[in-house]
């Protein structure tokens, strides 16, 4: 997964991208970067790292313009190694362009060869990298058509801000997997991947770059088109499950409110007798508070997070593995010894975690425990964009909730239904800040394994010939 | 603050130390070291930066040995450059010795030029290294004699842990400030300044070293003795008011379980008609807990922490001082709009947090915002270890709580009183985990500027003369 | 300026790569690289600075193989970010291919619009990119067929290595301009800018690249074959003068002997009644010892120089400009002082340093200075792959000797005469070592300005727009 | 061996330092330090590495004041590491105090353990740190006579500039070992340990710092005094033979001078019918051209030396061992095909490096090679400064010449006599620069064994224990 800032007419762009790019750091964490224009030529910073480590003050300072846009990676598509960071800038016949891309594109490996046969030479093992050859071998006159013209090849998730020397081109894909946003900061226009950006930089809200849409933001302002055919919109439920911030406002609706809805809807589906209702720190939070809520059970902090490790689901490399989740998650025996424990989770991937978790909090001296997920069982991996691992290795893929139950050694487990989840999900909406869509569909590829667009086997890392 | 960690008697005494100190990382901040003894000679890795950046896997391979003292620092005497890290080690006649200190000593400059005169040379400008130069100078022949004549002459908080080349000496100072526990893994004793490193390592906790005591282990094992006049104990009270982890057990108490009772206390002594409760996340989160059990008014999150920005408090420098908070906070929408909000916190410093927080919720749509301090107002500085401001810096040292209420823009704010402070301390005590001790007395000189130990003006710092 | 190496067939090709181009430093101190390839995969370390700093021990370890290229650049296109460094080594359609470039293209600008215009997207701004492109949209079925149609298009100067999964390509221009040498270590074929390559790793010197040769080592051993006209030898007589090392053997000669070769005839056409010759050391030793034996003037060490500092005419960024030659050169008053003193040396660039050297002679109690260049005036920029500066920094492009000499403040200044050069190098020819070609021409464009290869204006590096 | 430099009233203390250093870099590789003082506070910047390296522009900036010392450093007591760097800085009761020292005391370890014993605590595991303890452990009022008291109980090698808050104090030992001179740059005051850092700096040479003289100044100017009782003058001979740079004038000679007078001497004490004299540059330089003058046979360049590696006897750690000389010199095949050659060396330490030197001559087809070594053989090691390796390790400890000529595989070898060497210094001597001191006599315990003072075993390193 991944995160995107762009900035248009702003004085200090770079400074602003990267204030975006901070609130964004749960989108990924492997690598950041941010691309200027002054409107002659471009300004580029990448590192390896979290945003607070890659920019320091000295490396915003050599990064001047009015245009920028940014990004904060997650490997799903290319190893973690600097020459994978986006944004991707590069001269060509037309100037010089860059571009950051959220999401996954489902036949880069097939394009791929084919632009290699042609004689196109690529820098990285990223599927996004397919995009700027397609816009490099594009011959129409002006930036946008090209643009167009380059994606009509692409299958799958794509959410694309790109830059040229004076433009700013926004992008979505017809079926607008990947959330992108339009806002404004007095004069400038902002696009980001999630409203917490905005609140940061304190830019006002617009809406939705909608599915299958191009924004183009020049001296002339903004105008946007839909140029491909309309598309049934399939946005990732499993952002408001688990990946975006609570704070944020995306698909028309209050992160927060989706996922207390869901621990509502859990508690109804599947009440347990119990003494008190924890959550797991931060991501099962707002569903505990609604479960609390909705069962009656106190709500309370049994399990205490450390704020100097990342979160499991994103972190590709960990030092000391059998410590594991012990190193980021400490129970908090008061609220925990003789209690009946319900605790609240997002999903389960592997298993491992919960297993940890549970036991935890049996050592703490829990009498009961019993866990609730506030998702359907995940039993298909992602393509669009999310890096959950192979089918193989999700659990729900191939053990029943009572198998699962007794590998995590809890007393009772249950998942939320596939009908509580976007029950939750259709009664929220949050008209003072964005209207719900009233034809909205989703994409729950993870939960059922109807993908909506077709993947094709051979993954383009599997072409890396060259090691550094 | 600091942190510290001693190991005697594990093959892999680095590696606990390494995980001791990474639970123990919200203590300090700017540096960690350990020092470890292989019974012959002594191995050192000391870096500025957390604990899991400072310490490579190569880092710990680097320190061999079956004792180890570890510590995290954040500077309250001296400068944060790297020479004022610690553990310090050095040779003396006697051998090799190092010491790890959380504390801080009053009479450290006085003590600092007598040795000068007598012809000691200091590494550092930290109180510490004080220490370690009585030491050198003590001709008793064994080294706990050496140090129980050494830190006789040294006024002020110091819990202690010191390493020699076979022996493992832990200390606390007669009044007790800071905490200082033993526990046990297997065959070999751990010392740590909370129970949540003994929870990641998967010690058992035995017991607090008692102020006054000096516990020496060695092959012979562990003994310990008093070798000071008794003195009243005087626990630091902002430990479990604001510093010390929640799910921590010191001074016989759960810090969790003291918090959400400061929390009920202070909604018995401030009640206010209200829609929702808030913490100011995490510190405030228990108290907050307490507040809406005790006053029934439903607890939500309304603002949402980063996970890559720490503690304002702990923070020497910020790179962007102007977006300070909200870097690291935001609002949840839902939760607040068109709320009456009570936001719960643990402190007050300069009022500046305070008041980009209310503006925040504010602008989140909140209707009314009512601030609850679970703590009674800081009006003085700490001489005892915590870094809080010069007494002109602190706004309650000079302003009515109403005064501060207008600065921070609130409908209304108030304090726990100190007594209520202080019964909810006396109130809590865990047996099955450790015993509440009957005759216990605090310090709570940030509060009252009853200060236990007289202070002498005039610090080390002001000695430094070699800038580097 | 640029050295390059190959290697074929040796169980440590990288280690014997890194050797050679140790050997090769002098020819460029900017960055250097290797690309080895396991049969299967590439594997590559590049990095700004010196070879020693470059490759630690562990960036060794990471270059597996039998097969690597390697090359030491000094910037004469693009600028000296390691972007720009080689090899460069990419994926195509073909496999992976890499290329070491020791020249300069004269029509790379213009080949590189052409290939962008047609999609290709460039990662460098040098000029030996565009071979890569080339390459890359070539469809012969066998990469020496590909190499060599990708050639036709190129002007200008190049002696290359290439790299593919189990074959290694060396191809020296039609002109020949920049030497290119084979050697042979036990069942290991090796490539080499010159002979002290070859000293080094005690490989055995075989014989040159003829001008364009393409010589192919693979599984079938080595073949060799050429594929274009016949074009009229050009070899740089420059690097006689002065850039390559005294103790390489290259275009049939001893450099040392030809510069010796090149004092006697200076001291033929420019005799001076004097006391003592010194050289400008190291580069104008062997003329100051020929001019010295020729002359019967005695030879002394009057200028030591000092170990820490590299070649002035080749670092491109100094620090503390004002101290300039001094830094690196000083004078040695007992050799000097009372004396009538010939200083030799092989070029000058801007007057500058030659202005600083007799001062320091004067200085050092002097009482004539004569200066004598092995030599003809040094009027016009190289295009082939020396980086002098432009005409208008040349001094002798608009100054006369007696010009010259009062700039530097020399009591007479001559230079060697063209035919002279041109007769002290085909006098020269060491039969047991490497045959003196009979119909050897040289390119004496730096002297003449009489350029082989037409260059047209409008250079690479104008083209960058993307700043890092 | 280690350089030395002090600056006493220039705006730019630091940059001359940087640059005095920069000339004294033959001296020292292992760690180079500066230490200014702004007439109230220190500045230090130390570093493992070369002068260039070590102060970045930045660094310098850092260094402000009108006074500064500075250092490089070879180790002669103590590993490599930066505590070990000097100038030594200390605050102790007295101010603040720095120290650099050229040379090596003798009875250091028992020093340093009395010290310890009285409570001292010691950061390195130098020699040259005793000094500042018995400074900090000296009463006496004025900083000048605290460091004569602490100096009477040292026994040893030492040339030291002191700094102090406003204060620049140079001192040599008794014997006078090691080089210390005074010169004048303006109205400032500069010493250093050789002559050609005045030139870099273009400051004026006045005299030497005479053995046992303490020069001090301050505000009041320059003022001088000997407070010890006379002892015989013992300069380091061997700095004449090898160490010194030779455009250095020290000792009231011309470096250069001596050493070609030594090549004269050796001529006449060894000739041999041959075609050519060639040195191992670049120390062997001046001795080949005297012994070339001599005998008449011409001198020439026979091996190259590369720019890229430092010298052989003063490197600690060589990577690649096995390529040893060969990476650092290359054999002249056209000086040396057939010839009967005559190598010129200064000395031989352990003999590998000679052998290998021979093996590449006659590879490259010299038809003799006869072994000229311009001082008597090296039998015994250096305890004041000089890091000769042990006794057992010094070939001609155990064996006569012939069996070195043996092991060393040339034709003949011979060494000067060391009556020849005496002869050969006290020859020269250039009145028009410095006097040559009429009574002086010389160390040359390495070629005689005669120690001017007693050594007792017990290395200061061997108390070392702490590892970092």
């Amino acid at each position: 997964m991944c995160g995107i800032v762009g900035v248009y007419g702003h004085p200090e762009a770079a400074n602003i991208t990267y204030l975006g790019l901070h609130a964004l750091q749960h989108r990924g964490q492997e690598a950041a970067g941010i691309v200027t224009s002054d409107g002659d030529r471009f300004h580029q910073v990448k590192r390896v790292g979290l945003v607070g480590d890659a920019f320091s003050r000295g490396a915003l300072a050599e990064l001047p313009g009015h245009l920028s846009i940014g990004h904060v990676r997650y490997s799903t598509s290319g190893d973690s190694s600097l020459r994978n960071a986006q944004p991707f800038a590069v001269e060509y016949a037309h100037g010089s362009v860059a571009v950051a891309h959220n999401g996954n594109l489902v036949n880069a490996a097939e394009l791929r060869r084919k632009l290699e046969i042609d004689g196109s030479i690529f820098q990285s093992t990223t599927d996004s990298e397919v995009i700027v050859h397609l816009l490099a071998r594009a011959r129409e006159p002006d930036i946008e058509t090209r643009i167009v013209n380059a994606l009509r090849s692409v299958d799958g998730a794509y959410s694309l801000v790109f830059l040229a020397e004076s433009k700013l081109i926004a992008v979505r894909d017809p079926n607008g997997f990947r959330p992108l946003l339009l806002g404004r900061l007095r004069d400038s226009f902002i696009f980001a991947s999630e409203t917490c950006a905005f609140d940061l930089i304190e830019a006002e809200f617009i809406r939705e770059v909608e599915p299958g849409e191009v924004v183009v933001v020049d001296s002339k302002g903004l105008r946007s088109f839909k140029p491909w055919p309309e598309a049934s919109r399939r946005f990732c439920v499993f952002e408001h499950v688990y990946f975006a911030r609570p704070d944020s406002h995306i698909d028309g609706r209050s992160v927060y409110r989706v996922r207390e809805l869901l621990g509502r809807k859990l508690a109804e589906e599947h009440p347990v007798d119990a003494d008190v209702v924890i959550p797991v720190p931060d991501s099962g939070t707002p569903a505990a508070i609604g479960y609390a809520r909705q069962s009656g059970i106190p709500y309370d902090f049994g399990l205490i997070r450390s704020h100097y490790i990342g979160r499991t689901f994103i972190e590709p490399q960990q030092s000391i593995r059998h410590f594991g989740v012990k190193l980021k998650l400490n129970a908090v025996k008061e609220v925990l010894h003789g209690k009946r424990v319900i605790i609240v989770d997002d999903s389960i991937v592997r298993g491992t975690t919960s297993r940890k978790i549970v036991k935890m909090i049996r050592a703490a001296g829990a009498r009961e425990v019993h866990v609730r997920i506030s998702s359907p069982p995940t039993t298909h991996p992602c393509y669009y964009g999310i890096d959950t691992p192979t089918r193989s290795e999700l659990i729900a893929s191939s053990h029943s909730p009572e198998e699962i139950a007794r590998y995590v050694t809890c007393d009772s487990l249950a998942y939320l239904s596939r009908d509580g989840m976007m029950k939750a999900v259709s009664l929220c909406g949050a008209p003072e800040i964005g209207k719900a869509l009233p034809g909205a569909h989703y994409c729950d590829a993870c939960f059922t394994g109807n993908y909506p667009i077709e993947f094709k086997p051979g993954t383009i890392s599997s072409l890396k010939r060259i090691v550094n």
